[in-house]
């Protein structure tokens, strides 16, 4: 891994706080160290389908960004190039909280794996999961 | 394929207009037959991400949303198991359409395939591609 | 796409010659053509399962093959970087065919799509389909 | 989960007994816990591919084992529905090894994740990962 082309937890942050749809759910970046972070989402009734729980859109955006976050830690500029996700359970509670953890790191790209879980009176539960490749701008 | 059990599109666009993600998005169902169905969704701002293309969460949206409207007009309620997004290009222009596909239905899971397109001055550019596998309720 | 970097055939043909397991198996190339491939594995009773069907393993086979092979028609040296594979319905008869499609053709990676049918007197079934992204080397 | 439903280690070796496939990769079942599995595939000549590493094909058939059979361990007889497969790195070495996981296991499904290690004079190297998605029979 070359980590020494991390993009700074700076730097993430303001490419958040400019990206509307980011904006627009209010994504919380959490934890920023070398190969694995975290983030929030809170749960508004917007980001809601039909029976009330998450949608499944929200559920990947969380996912993506963990796994895209995760990767801009070790290789700077990214962009995802594909990604699986399985959804294991509803979301339901207040938040969706996403880890995402860099499996792999090459001069290309970043292989990467993020979990979500959904928070419900302070608890924690293990809603989706992904496997994702991640391309390096420029490498 | 057991098409006698499909959601009648009345039924479909019922859930849609309570789903508040969907409404939120301003996704709009286009074609429906028994297999195969296509939407489109606006590309209004808060739907972009730091250099104005469309959010990954959103062609997301529109890949996940054509697969599971795909596997309902063949098998009713459904709800999605899991897929595989992968990102061709970049979503620039006035909007998104999905076309999805169903490929297999059995009586527990249908499986589909879902295309999304960017329209930009009446030109459509094939930006993502997705394989689903949706679960079929009280089968 | 960048078709003059294609893999001539006769270059493919002697890759699959001198790759062990292809042999082993008996692939075949059987259509080459700029982003469309064809193949086909004779089912031997040692690639089957417990339930004479064609093992899972086989048909992950002709669909990677189909894929790297799709991929290698458009942008020469090529290797597999990741697949999704939908198992559809069990694989019986005396051959499998693969066939491959070029999605997406850039400098750095080949998006395809790969179905697998299985042959039994003389009528196709389809069996598993696959969607893969396919590294470039060089690029 | 529902753990007492699962398939007995003896069962699962016998039905590996009476697999042709498995039987001619030479694939041995190692560690078999609720959950949890490992297995190993000594790699021969005709499991490589032109350049003499592992086969994608062997990769992928240690990857779906560890999957199916970790779905086994909870939930009894089972067929793979669907996975994904990502290739970190060559598969050089004596002997591959491949891990599975259950991350959540419902009625008709089991999802797991698989990851392949290559030994080389002692070493692993970690050279694939993989999320799946399991059918349970008559659930």
């Amino acid at each position: 891994m070359t980590e020494k082309n991390g993009m700074p937890r700076e730097v993430l942050e303001q490419i958040i706080e400019v990206t509307p749809y980011a904006k627009s759910v209010g994504a919380k970046l959490i934890d920023y160290k070398e190969g694995e972070v975290s983030l929030e989402v809170p749960l508004k009734k917007e980001l809601t389908q039909h029976h009330g729980f998450a949608h499944g859109a929200v559920v990947s955006f969380v996912a993506d960004s963990a796994n895209a976050w995760a990767a801009a830690s070790v290789a700077g500029d990214v962009v995802t190039s594909e990604y699986k996700l399985n959804l294991l359970a509803p979301g339901v509670g207040d938040k969706l909280i996403g880890r995402g953890y860099v499996l792999k790191s090459s001069a290309r790209q970043v292989v990467t794996r993020a979990d979500v879980f959904a928070v419900k009176d302070g608890q924690e539960k293990f809603i989706a999961t992904s496997l994702a490749t991640i391309a390096v701008f420029k490498a």
